[in-house]
Order: C-alpha cells, then sequence, then structure tokens
C-alpha cells in the first residue's frame, strides 16, 4: 500500500503532539492501518518553531494554502482553531478533494452543519474525534458504538480546565479567583479564560454530542450557557453537607416535545462515578435505552491525548481508503501479517507488589524469621500490620504490603514462610495494583 | 438500499434481547445504518420459545442449517455459545460467504485466530463487540479509537459476576458462600458458577482485548487465571483499612521481555476511580502512551446490553456494505438526509431540581413567606437547611433542595423571593442531576 500523506495546519500544542506521536508509533500505526501514514508538509506562521519541532522529516512553509492545494497532500489535519481562516482552509481542503481531520469544535459547533454538507457534495471525510473528550473516543462510541440505541440523555465533564478549578475549589477550600489564577500558572487556563469557565467550550462540545447521539443538525446557538464564575465556596460546602459534588455539566437530553440542551454547575449525588473525576480529567456519561448508562473517562485536553485522537482519524481515513470489507477494521486490530511474535510472559516473571495475610503463633522472633526470609529473596516490605490476638487466641493475623518483586521470588519465600512451624496453615497472597 | 437480512442462531437472554432492540429501535437504527436491518430467520432447538418472541415477526426453525444455508441471510449472529456446535455454525456461515456477529468469547479465545484466518480468506468479516464488556464499546475503542498508541496495559473488571460478589461481600460483611447463593438466586450467577468465579470467563475477554490492543494473537492458553473463591471477609476488611479495594482485574501489559497475561484478585487504592465500579458493573482501564488513561465503563451482560453491542456491530457490517468514503459512518451519525427537526426546548421548558441558597434576615414569619411563594408555583421542597448566623450577624443563609420542577417557576419563584424585604441579595440557584 502506498503511504499517505498528511498536510498539518497550525503546529502549536496539538500539531506538535500529532508530528511527535507519528513518529514515534509508526511502526504501530502503520501495522493496524495497513499503510504508512506520513506528515509530509506543515504550515504555520512561525516557521521557526515548525522546523524546531518537525526538523527535516516534513516540509515547512508559512502559506497554508500550500498544503491545501498540494496534489501530494492526502489527508489535511486543521489545528489552527477559530471561525476564520481554519474554516476557509478546511472548505478550500475539501473543495480540492481531500480529506480533513480537524479539531476544532468552535467552528463545528457553528459552522459544521455547513462544512459537513460541503464534504458530502465532494464525497471526502471530515473526522473531528479531537474535537470532544481530548483523546477519549466519544465520537465514535457515539457514532458506531451505541447505534443499537435511542440515545435518552448525555451528560457530561466535558471542560478540564472548570473540572480542575471545582476540584481544586473544593480540596483547598479556596476562592474561585485564586484557583482561577493557579490554573492559569499551571497551564491549565488561558490568558483570556472565558469560554473555559463560562461553559461555551463546554457548549460547543456538547452541541456535537447531541447532534450525533440524537440524530439532529448542530445547534450550537439554542444551547443554555452557564459557566463556573459565580459559584462561591459555600455553595460547595453546602452541596457536600447534603452529599452532593459541584460540577460543570453540559446535558443534552430527549423529552416528549424537544430536547434539552444546556451547560451548567449542576449538584450530582457523591456517591455516582461521574462525580468523582478530579482535576482536569473528563467524563462522559451517556444513556442508552438498550445499554443502559456507559461512562467514558480520560483526558479531555493535552497535546499527546489529544494527538491520539487526530492520529485515530488519521487511520481511520486511511483504512477507509483501503476498504474492503474484511480489511478495513481488521479482526484483531493490526492487519493480520503484521500479528508480533512477542511471548506471553509466564507467571513466575511477573512483577508486582502483594498482599500477604498469614497466622502465627504470637511469640517473640516470629517476626525476624519471616522478615528474614523475605530479605533471603530481595523482597522488601511496605507496610506490616500485627493484629491483636482474639479473646483466648494465642495466634495472631499478620498483613503484609510487599514492594514490587516478582511472583516467583514471592511463591519461594511462601514456600519458606509455611514451613516455620509457628506459622499456622497457608498464606493469602493477592496481587496489588496501583493502575499508574 | 435493501434492507440487511439477519439470522440468529439462539434466541435466549441475548438472542431475545437482539430482536427486540431491532424492532424498538429498528427506525432511529435504519436512519444511522441507511438501510433497514431486519432478523427473518431464528433458530433454536426450542421452536416454542423462538415463536413466543418473534411472532409473526421472523420464520422460526429447529434447524440451525437452514440459516448459515439461506441464500437470503446476509449476517449471521451467532448466540449459542460453546466450542461444539457454534464453532462449526461460524465456519459454515464464513464458507458461504455470510458476515458473522458473535458475542461467544470462549470459542473466540480458544479458536479466534482460525475463525478469523477463515474469515480473511473468504473476504468477509467476524464482529464481537458483545465478547468483551457487554454493551461497553471496549472492541471498537480500543480497535479503532486508540490506534495512534502504544497500549501499555488493560486492566478491566470484565466479570460482573465476580464484581457483584465482591461487592456485596464489602458492603455486607458477608461470606462468599452467601454471596454467591444470593447471586444465583438473583439471576447474577449460574447454576455452576465456575467460569466466572474462577477467573475463566475474565481471562477469555482478557485474552481478546490483549489481541487487540498489543497486536498478538488471541493466547488464552498462556494466561494465569485465578478466580475469587477463596477471598475471605478477613482480606476485604484488612485490605480496607490499608486504603485498598479488592478486584477481580484481567491485567495485560507489555513488558521489556513479553506480554503479562492475567486474571486474579487485586488490591486496587480505593481512591482509583475503578475501585469504586460496584455490582454487576464492568469498567476497563486502558493506558496508552500518547493518551494516557481511560475508561470505559457500564453494563457488562444483560440482554439488552449485550444487545446493543449485537446491534452495533451489525449496524457496522451494514455500512461497510454500503460503503464509499463520505457514506460509511455518517458525520452526524444518522444519515445527512435523515437528521430530526424536534427542536431544542427553550430554557424555561426545561424541568430538574434546584439547590438554593440565599441570605435572610432571621426572624418569625421568613420562612413562612418563602414557601409559601415556592408553594404558588407548585415548587415542592425536599430539603431545608437553615445554617446557624455568624457571631453578630443578624442574617443566616438558608440552603434548600427543591423537587422536580420547570425553569421557569423557579425564574418566577426566585424573582418573588428576591423582592422580599428580609431577603438580602440575590438568590443563588444551582441545578441538580440525579444521573439516573
Amino acid at each position: 500500500m502506498k503511504p499517505i500523506n498528511v498536510g498539518l495546519l497550525g503546529i502549536g500544542t496539538v500539531g506538535s503532539g500529532t508530528f511527535k506521536v507519528l513518529q514515534r508509533n509508526s511502526e504501530e500505526i502503520s501495522r493496524r492501518a495497513g499503510c504508512a501514514i506520513r506528515m509530509t508538509v506543515v504550515a504555520d506562521k512561525d516557521t521557526a518553531r515548525a522546523k524546531a519541532v518537525v526538523g527535516d522529516a516534513a516540509r515547512v512553509t508559512a502559506d497554508a494554502n500550500e498544503v491545501v492545494n498540494s496534489p501530494d497532500v492526502d489527508i489535511v489535519v486543521e489545528l489552527i482553531g477559530g471561525y476564520g481562516i481554519a474554516k476557509e482552509l478546511i472548505l478550500k481542503a475539501i473543495a480540492n478533494g481531500k480529506h480533513v481531520v480537524t479539531a476544532n469544535k468552535a467552528l463545528l459547533a457553528l459552522h459544521g452543519n455547513e462544512i459537513f454538507a460541503a464534504a458530502r457534495a465532494k464525497g471526502v471525510m471530515v473526522a473531528f474525534e479531537a474535537a470532544v473528550g481530548g483523546g477519549i473516543p466519544i465520537i465514535k462510541s457515539l457514532r458506531e458504538g451505541l447505534t443499537a440505541n435511542r440515545i435518552e440523555w448525555i451528560a457530561g465533564i466535558i471542560n478540564g480546565t472548570s473540572n480542575f478549578i471545582l476540584s481544586e475549589m473544593r480540596a483547598k477550600g479556596a476562592a474561585f479567583a485564586d484557583v482561577l489564577k493557579e490554573a492559569q500558572r499551571m497551564g491549565y487556563a488561558e490568558a483570556d479564560p472565558t469560554f473555559d469557565i463560562e461553559g461555551v467550550d463546554a457548549a460547543h462540545k456538547l452541541s456535537i454530542m447531541a447532534a450525533i447521539g440524537f440524530g439532529i443538525p448542530v445547534q450550537f446557538e439554542k444551547a443554555h450557557v452557564e459557566g463556573i464564575s459565580k459559584l462561591t465556596q459555600d455553595d460547595i460546602r453546602y452541596a457536600e453537607e447534603l452529599g452532593y459534588r459541584i460540577k460543570l455539566l453540559g446535558i443534552a437530553k430527549r423529552k416528549a416535545t424537544g430536547f434539552e440542551l444546556r451547560v451548567h454547575p449542576t449538584l450530582i449525588p457523591s456517591s455516582q462515578l461521574i462525580a468523582n473525576v478530579e482535576g482536569v480529567m473528563n467524563a462522559i456519561l451517556v444513556k442508552g435505552d438498550a445499554v443502559g448508562q456507559t461512562m467514558y473517562y480520560g483526558a479531555g485536553a493535552g497535546s499527546e491525548p489529544t494527538a491520539s485522537a487526530v492520529v485515530a482519524d488519521l487511520v481511520d481515513v486511511a483504512r477507509m481508503l483501503t476498504a474492503d470489507p474484511q480489511n478495513r477494521v481488521p479482526h484483531l486490530a493490526f492487519q493480520h501479517d503484521q500479528l508480533s511474535a512477542v511471548p506471553i510472559l509466564p507467571m513466575g516473571e511477573v512483577e508486582t507488589s502483594y498482599y500477604l495475610r498469614l497466622r502465627v503463633v504470637d511469640k517473640a522472633g516470629v517476626l525476624a524469621d519471616i522478615t528474614r526470609i523475605l530479605a533471603d529473596q530481595d523482597i522488601s516490605i511496605e507496610a506490616l500490620v500485627q493484629k491483636e490476638p482474639h479473646a483466648g487466641e494465642q495466634h495472631v493475623d499478620i498483613i503484609m504490603l510487599t514492594h514490587l518483586t516478582q511472583e516467583k521470588k514471592i511463591d519461594a519465600a511462601i514456600q519458606r514462610i509455611e514451613a516455620l512451624p509457628v506459622v499456622d496453615g497457608k498464606i493469602t497472597r493477592i496481587r496489588m495494583e496501583a493502575l499508574q
């Protein structure tokens, strides 16, 4: 298969992430796509910045028209943002018969219907997984994964900046203005944070999800939009006392007479999984009549998380361009002749930490014997708790948490410890994972 | 577009769910797929049971060969389960050039490589979203949504029965054997629960996810498999004291020398979102090098949740059969000429409940005035808290939670309450959602 050539418009945070991911994972990506996907030309006004990222790997130009007009470019990735030049360039790319991948939620929320119509007329794809929820494949899940369902509602934490601010206000008891300043310092909020904190960005994303979920045109202008700038510490504390958390939610709901479309601070029961989504993370809860509730969680912004979605769209287009039924998406994700022979490791080689519980006779020297055996196997102990003996019993429970070690080492240690005369019965061993 | 004809093998729990969802949502499904998808023939040994479900809407036969050999059937849905007859029928369907949709994780875990090779040779699709995580689109997310990533690890709660038992053991302090009996009574565990509680079912699913995530063949036979039947109340309690929850996880992890593939009870920090997934729900955490952690949550089993995945596969195949680039998956999920004109409701029509906070002069009759205004608007109060006045202050905070009402009613009430001379300043209003 001949390689797919990608032209990039705008190499800021997400653009450079996209370039890096395509380079770093080129082998895995082409094993999945069935052909190489390479970025051949990058347009950015700041050509020095662009060159610093791409080096000699791609041509750099200050003229975006070079990208959208180039006969060598198969797919144009638009990462400029905004409504003006970005729209013009996307329409030009479409007119030139190029597929388009964009992360531009503002543009799609306001002009999506027009852009999609232009793409249909030319028979090209416009893909926009990166427009909602960063790297979370929420567009694909709504558009392809939940097609069996009548979608009843969608409720999402879809603006990381706001969620970070609300999380910090709750955790630290700090005021909105102070946390906003901290968020700006950490790069989680922009110098002009209006779109994030006033709910506009969330409403852009919500109107796109609502269109896909309900089968209606994109209607950002009909959304009720309310942000978090007026929330006080009092409200967060009172809500907590009543068993709730306050989150900025985008909500789209099917009703008998129409659809609700609204972004506003919302009290949610603390017991809900989505109420516990903290910091800059995003999560979208979708209620379908067949599937019930499903939730999608991940980083909603950032260079490589968003690039993950951009590149997934590129692979989608590449697979479509090579499409014949068995080949568009390979059964096992990677092309069938590209499966790897790297082995599954035997359990003895697996590395994890361990919870160990054992019953021992409560007398001097027992702990020394046990810890000596562990030390002999290079197993170090993170925590050790000796429980009080039950009334009238000679035996006590000892619980130990180990640091990372190998399964075969713990096997050997357990065998030796169980052989100690002071140890009663079998040792219970449960593996631990921090999932970090 | 001519309709797609589906033949069903086995109309048990998932099969009848699939039939019902296809019927109930036929209009939305064909608006998405671009053609009608109809179940025309059902094979089940128990023809009476089959007829009770499908009525006159489909032909019923006791002979499964009629389905896989029928020239009228485009897609065969296999929901018999097991390794014997199911495998034989799938291979026959493939040999006859039919696409196959299956939920049979056991079969794919043991014979997937052979089945996929047969499908490739005949140029047909074998889709199996329903094999892992019920209605959660995890196969699609791994195979299409995260294609940019080098997958580092996958860790999932992928057996609802085990998770229900562990949740109940923790919540009620009950013993494994008692909770297992309760689960059997509630239909969450089978008469022979071995596959669920001993980790075999989870290992089937894990070996499929690992293949897709890492680009390796399906290798169930290499998995380490350990269940929950030996877990005691002591361990659950001790883990809790140390800040952990015990979950049955399927873990697939990339290491320098190979891949780990293991199912076992696992201590996870309680602060992790996935540690708080309770009952029969499933959740899969995926770590990719670009996207970071993403999580997918939903019902992992059950009639309609699993049917949701089966039907999504049917739509996928249908869209592929009609494929030209702009048409396979429409931009807005529904075919462009099938968007609905149902309106977005004005905010005044939106129904929700409310958190209200107001400052009032602390004197008799104030509450009566306020509650009278709310009653005039038919707004009923779920909770009302009057805070103690701060030292030396005449004003107190009142916090109210209302029952469901309309935004325009609360607007009217707020306007009247704010006009009361005893009320100080503006009322804070935050909307509430139970997300049930």
